[in-house]
């Protein structure tokens, strides 16, 4: 993998090694990790973790949690390592495929369980020409495989989290129903006035609670991209910027 | 059925008897009747219509629709029939089981099927004390066949619309995905920074559009309920006292 950026997260707080080409972390995984419940000294697991923005968003905000994560991809994996280390961070990176836990994933759970799935099936979507870049945005898993995954990965009454697009809902809602209890789901909404384009869900296992559809979170401010720079509304800002959670409304 | 009142919708321009004690019309089945993409001489169904009120609401809304009704209970299937015939309305009303559905049903198809369909699950709630408001609150028939019926009853690219608790919405979302396309959901929020308490859904018999999460629409203003009468938000006002349409974001 030749060509390499080094991007700053939380406003520096994160610092990430990404190809230039391939596939780029952008505002999705940061949103997950601060939406992430989690409390110091838990054991958190991120499937498809890529150069592990997210699970890195996760450790700058929630002390003394580690992570795991696994990347299906060598070459994402070698820089979420080296991400991890740059950061001295209790992050440990396994390669592997998530149908084919490696054997010493599959023995363990975790606290919290998330992913940033592939956005695009396969089948609908144009192939990327970078291959990496093709993997992380439409990859062979179908969903089913990320929510029962997580799910058995998940410790009794521990939660798992997933951002996806919005159109992707009915299946991974249907999914989720079917093996995790306590659903929610976080909206997000473009601007005011726009429909979601992306959704946070989670799950707890052995959940018993009702399904709860939270009011949509608005993240950019105004009614059209404003000329002078970022226009995220506050809450989004604290997240982006000062690392601040982002916690489903109680 | 002693005691019976007669009450007034969309300002009187809808008026139903209805039991005073058993399960009586809110402005749930009027929201429902304001979704409907209903075209001038289009036909539809309505699963489940009580008294009527959904039914007569389109009826008052789009000139030259006809309605057929399909009610288990003939208490209400005759109220059903005594409103529509007060109303002069093109409003046919069936008794009968939707899982078994009556022969002159079964070989028709609409533009349209809507459903307010019961909103708790009968194992879940405690039962009533009055019979028919207990089959309208808490059915003994599963949301899965309320959406099979519907879908099956439906024209090819022919609108299904439903209203239902949002607590239920994995349930009824998985259900439509499987024999419906195009979904599209509306979170209705009763007061902003609240979660949605009801959705409206509609899919598509054939449709092949990818799922819309819309925002959802804001039932009530002001952050409580205010001492003064009805707080309602003025597109919702428009909907229950003028008879507005109440179309999905385009």
């Amino acid at each position: 993998m030749a060509d390499l950026t080094h991007n700053d997260f939380l406003n520096g707080a994160v610092k990430a090694w990404q190809p230039a080409k391939g596939y780029r972390a952008g505002v999705d995984p940061v949103l997950l990790a601060a939406s992430l419940p989690a409390k110091p000294g838990q054991r958190a697991l991120e499937l498809g973790c890529g150069v592990g923005v997210a699970s890195l968003c996760l450790l700058a905000r929630v002390p003394g949690v580690t992570v795991t994560g696994l990347e299906l991809q060598e070459e994402y994996a070698q820089l979420a390592r080296r991400n991890a280390a740059e950061a001295v961070a209790a992050f440990d990176v396994v390669t592997g495929d998530l149908t084919q836990l490696p054997e010493g994933l599959r023995q363990q759970q975790f606290d919290h369980v998330f992913a940033n799935p592939p956005y695009f099936q396969r089948d609908r979507s144009t192939a990327a020409q970078d291959t990496g870049r093709d993997i992380a945005f439409a990859g062979e898993t179908p969903l089913a495989d990320w929510v029962a995954v997580a799910a058995k990965r998940c410790k009794p009454k521990g939660y798992v989290s997933f951002i996806q697009r919005a159109e992707r809902l009915p299946e991974l809602i249907s999914e989720m129903g079917g093996v995790l209890g306590s659903l929610q789901l976080l909206p997000l909404i473009p601007r005011a006035g726009r429909e979601a384009q992306l959704v946070l869900i989670r799950g707890r296992k052995n959940g018993r609670a009702d399904f709860r559809l939270h009011e949509g979170l608005v993240l950019h401010q105004g009614a059209q991209h404003g000329s002078d720079g970022e226009d995220y509304a506050p809450v989004i800002q604290a997240v982006l910027r000062d690392g601040a959670a982002l916690p489903f409304p109680v």
